[in-house]
């Protein structure tokens, strides 16, 4: 197996595990089926989305309708399953890392690969990584969870940036990718062990 | 008249009840008469949009500005009508159940005719039928209505499916729209009648 | 200084009075530094976007990520400020009309360029003045503001028909430009010191 059919694997992977926080999301509301389809398709979907847009590129599952199929059978097993087992809430947050680290180095690495300036490949990397949830979070008309939590972009942006640096020092692209997609694995999973957070800024007024 | 010039009339039909939905809607919040034309026009020409824009197209209300002046114009006299007449909120679920099924069948036609596979069509159809009305509830900061009533986006997929299939089998387009679109109607207006749900999803915790 | 560099200079202003009022908007909320700047690109960033996204252009920031670092810097530099000193709410009204005007020029040269029709046009104005404001309210889980306070949109979309109709009548851009751009700064600033708004609609139900 080679390094390209790996990352396609598991941006497969990314995929279906946003579909599945999007149906853990929305099943907090009495949604019917169908909402709750939208809610996974839309965390599944919408980072990725919102970078090809931005990018005028083709979207990525509109290319390839694997993507989509993924996300759709992940809702749908999330939906059946959460009816059936009591899961541990805290259980997706390992996958969720997981996909966060490779949708930041699909995302930054597509940027680059139209020209983008390393600021915005690097901002690219986090809109894909984040934007899901955050349009997750805004169908279940509630303020992003990103905005709020343990550090989740930062992990992102600190990865993003670190690909980019690597890249610039004429890194190979499959090593600047697995250390820029490790550090957001790591900084992530420390923040949630360890509740790092950033400043929160409260007006006061 | 032939069958695209009756599509055509249709499709803009289908953009000034939705506006009029969206006037209904914004009406219930203290929104200014701007706020009000943002949601009508939100509302009617948010599906389309966002078909076109995934889908790479021109937009079809940049390419042809019938559409928007239809949408304002709908808009306005809606508002004029509510502070006149008194109507029954029901009343408007009939244009609407028809703008579904136009939307339906002509957002599915679009994206198999840039060649989108059978699936993605399929959504795109969805999309383009029901995102309108999810955006005028986002604006209007309400949970969108779409994911908790009566069924609304199944009879679109439904209908968008039927068309797909019909168009495989080699049905001209004419009559696979016809029974796409009839399937859209029929199923929404069965389920406002005998209130049809799809199952309702409430989480344990 | 030439028209071009001083027009390109009032961009980069208004793209950073922007950021501004949206760290200002989220520091309502118990928002971490990073949803604050997401808040503050989304205010500055969002009506160019949308605007390029819906004209099929290359998106400004993703052209020249002048915008972007002008918006992350003016971002932080309120974060911070509005920690040392107490600033009045009402002091940036001033910039933000300004940025208003500017963005509604902008907008409308932008749609004419590319052939768009007259009403698009001036609404493709309106929406690259207002978008941003909206897109930050949404992600702040509230009711846009623009939808309810002085008049804004509407002083947007006046000087935008007043640019396009002053184009119609081959007056030279740039003073074309200043009248629409000032109409629009005028109506804003009397708006906000007479308090004009537009007729609320309150339903009857």
């Amino acid at each position: 197996m080679n390094l390209e059919t790996l990352l396609y694997g598991m941006g497969i992977a990314a995929v279906a595990v946003n579909a599945s926080s999007g149906v853990l999301e929305a099943g907090r509301r009495p949604f019917d089926l169908f909402g709750m389809v939208v809610v996974a398709l839309a965390a599944a979907l919408g980072g990725g989305s919102l970078r090809d847009v931005l990018l005028d590129r083709t979207v990525f599952w509109i290319a390839d309708q694997t993507y989509l199929i993924a996300a759709v059978l992940a809702g749908l097993a999330t939906f059946a399953l959460v009816r059936l087992v009591r899961l541990p809430a805290r259980l997706f947050l390992l996958p969720d890392a997981i996909g966060l680290a490779l949708f930041t180095m699909s995302g930054t690495q597509a940027a680059l690969s139209v020209g983008a300036p390393w600021l915005v490949a690097s901002l690219m990397g986090v809109v894909t990584g984040v934007f899901g949830g955050i349009l997750r979070d805004m169908l279940c008309n509630e303020v992003p969870l990103v905005f709020t939590g343990e550090l989740y972009a930062t992990a992102s942006w600190a990865g993003a940036l670190t690909l980019v640096g690597l890249l610039a020092l004429e890194v190979p692209a499959g090593w600047a990718a697995l250390a820029g997609g490790g550090l957001v694995l790591v900084i992530r999973l420390c923040a949630i062990v360890f509740k790092w957070r950033l400043p929160v800024f409260v007006a006061r007024n």
